[in-house]
């Protein structure tokens, strides 16, 4: 960012002084006003509540409250910032929440690393929301603490670095696959980044019936056996890769019809676009600087380009999949949100750019596109009643 | 309440939907502003803060925001009805908070009744708020919570049921004692009822001059080395009672010039209130059947009644505390809300009352008087400059 731009972002957030502000629904501006929104006419919706809890959902905000949960340890690429300065962030995240999708969402950054207290506090404070969306956290804690919250909390916790950005790429490759004459389950992808996010969107591209996929990191490709790896590698070696070919990143893209970077900036080169298959696919989200920019994958042979970014086509905004997916899990009160929900979201996502007006700049809708929540909701909450998780 | 209206607060409730709602101070609705208020603009205020912790207050709403936290534990007069149950009160408190005061405050229902895990809880949140207001927490386990969160906490913890009503009844005392020509350090003041409101007025008070106090529970005065005391009455009785006289609240309130009531209906008889000094305050505030009805009280010869009742004159209500008294802590950033400062807060509302208007019907402002949070809020500020806690 230049400075200006720098600037003006601080001015404008001094401003605001708080991107979010808790009012009040109630008017209680005489004593009968009172007397019905605090003592003694409270008591009323409390025993309600006290007899059957789930009439929390009917007497107070909590079907429509999603707590925004980080511990600061991973805030864009900015690190480990800590909670205070990871606030603005979240502060964002609730802003978006409710500008598209009329979600409320509220901010909690926790002032410990310890998975342990960060599930504890959580779990202590379920039964004042309706959902719980984990935001910046660190691997591999945030894979622990996602897979505990799901076991203890009954209401759907959502961790949107993994999954938000596995929706809107799947989304996107859905498009691009058509547009290339594909079919998902004969593409090969590599990737680029076996963090939360890459394994993530491999997950759920296995799940829609991507069966070929490589995911390199640092140390090139992860195959089973290879020395070294961690226990969520070691998982991840056992359903990817399955000709256990090792080798670098440039070894690996080699014929690949899609390329996931979720990584850092250039480790896609021209030439390993090059060597991909014709028409290859090369999604490069790694912020703000991409593992190649899209005109140059389109120059070395890519058909199509989608990156973070968005001053260039088809970005890769998780804004398009978390206000619709929570606008959808609580309408019908979901206990979880859970694959088929996901998958759902992609689609429904991928569904709004139809054959007419696909192209090789249009595989994914931008941003505003203000038919995607929607859309996206309504998709989440069937696919919620058909897996049996909506108790609506 | 009668059932009509019982059923028209639960309709109410029902339309509200929750009666505190969380909305976004920033407009992203293009992709310029999504740039400023969310990457890649956010990342300024971010590094800010973690260059400086303190300017979380400047970039972020902490400085506005207060957490209203409960374990559900001793709601209103319903007893514990557990954490989902709790709150419509909560939210009613948060939305009081905003109406009377331009607080944001948001409702945290712990589902915990441990002592450890309330004060983790909150602890591990601190950096999320400016404030914290415990509500609604059984005694004793309150009293330890609030000392602890004191401790370990860099920004103001107030238990409102303690001192918020501290505040006011000391605020009524103090007109009350001038419309009967008393000087605080002369009355004699006789307690019905030790449990965290009681004790934390007879603390305000002595504070204030009050020299003469005893505090009755069920089984009458508590004098020090009254067998089975627990410890926080045995420290209550280090500094009460200090003639050391047993018996019933009959025997305490006779020549007693004020009662106070934080206890149970009927208490108070109206030959007690004749047993008092000519001119006795009665302040009955159990609710909302109060120790002794004010007109029954005023024709047994108390000179001036008070309750916790809208429906009466002069109402003990702590909405005239808390609001002005978080509104004051923020506008100085201050570090704790202390006994300085809730004396403060008690004389600016005595002080609203001047000598013309002051008489047995209006020793304290109504709730609705919007000059009250105001005049309590620079009070507050000023007295948390005077005793070092103000940041700002």
């Amino acid at each position: 960012m230049a400075d200006d731009a720098k600037q003006y972002a601080l001015d404008k957030h001094k401003e605001w002084h708080g991107k979010i502000e808790v009012v009040s629904r109630a008017s209680i501006n005489t004593p009968e006003e009172l007397a019905v929104a605090y003592t003694p006419g409270v008591a009323q919706p409390c025993l309600e509540i006290k007899k059957d809890v789930e009439d929390s959902y009917t007497y107070t905000r909590r079907g429509n409250l999603v707590a925004v949960v980080t511990d600061g340890s991973a805030v864009l690429g900015l690190g480990d910032i800590g909670p205070e300065a990871g606030m603005p962030v979240m502060e964002g995240k609730c802003a978006l929440f409710k500008t598209f999708a009329d979600v409320d969402a509220f901010p909690l950054c926790i002032r410990s690393h310890d998975v342990d207290e960060i599930v504890r506090t959580v779990e202590l404070l379920a039964g004042s929301f309706g959902g719980v969306n984990l935001e910046d956290i660190s691997a591999p804690r945030c894979f622990e603490i996602e897979r505990r919250l799901k076991e203890v909390c009954d209401i759907p916790v959502f961790h949107d670095d993994q999954h938000g950005t596995a929706v809107v790429t799947c989304a996107a490759l859905i498009n691009a696959c058509k547009l290339t004459g594909r079919e998902l389950g004969s593409v090969k992808a590599v990737f680029s980044g076996a963090g939360a996010a890459g394994i993530s969107i491999a997950r759920l591209m296995r799940r829609m019936g991507v069966r070929d996929i490589v995911i390199c990191d640092r140390k090139g490709a992860i195959y089973e056996g290879r020395e070294g790896l961690n226990p969520v590698k070691e998982e991840v070696a056992s359903w990817t890769n399955r000709e256990h070919v090792a080798g670098t990143l440039a070894d690996a893209v080699r014929d690949a019809d899609v390329f996931v970077g979720v990584s850092a900036p250039g480790a896609l080169t021209q030439d390993m676009v090059r060597s991909m298959a014709k028409d290859a696919i090369v999604f490069a989200c790694a912020n703000p600087v991409p593992e190649i920019m899209p005109d140059e994958a389109l120059a070395a042979g890519a058909a199509v380009a989608a990156t973070g970014r968005s001053d260039f086509p088809n970005q890769i905004n998780n804004v398009l999949a978390f206000p619709g997916i929570f606008r959808g899990a609580l309408d019908v009160r979901a206990s979880d949100i859970n694959d088929d929900m996901m998958e759902a979201a992609a689609y429904a996502i991928a569904g709004l750019v139809d054959d007419e007006h696909r192209s090789a700049e249009y595989v994914i809708p931008g941003a505003f596109d203000q038919r995607v929540a929607p859309a996206v909701a309504a998709a989440v909450a069937e696919a919620a009643r058909k897996s049996g998780v909506a108790r609506l």
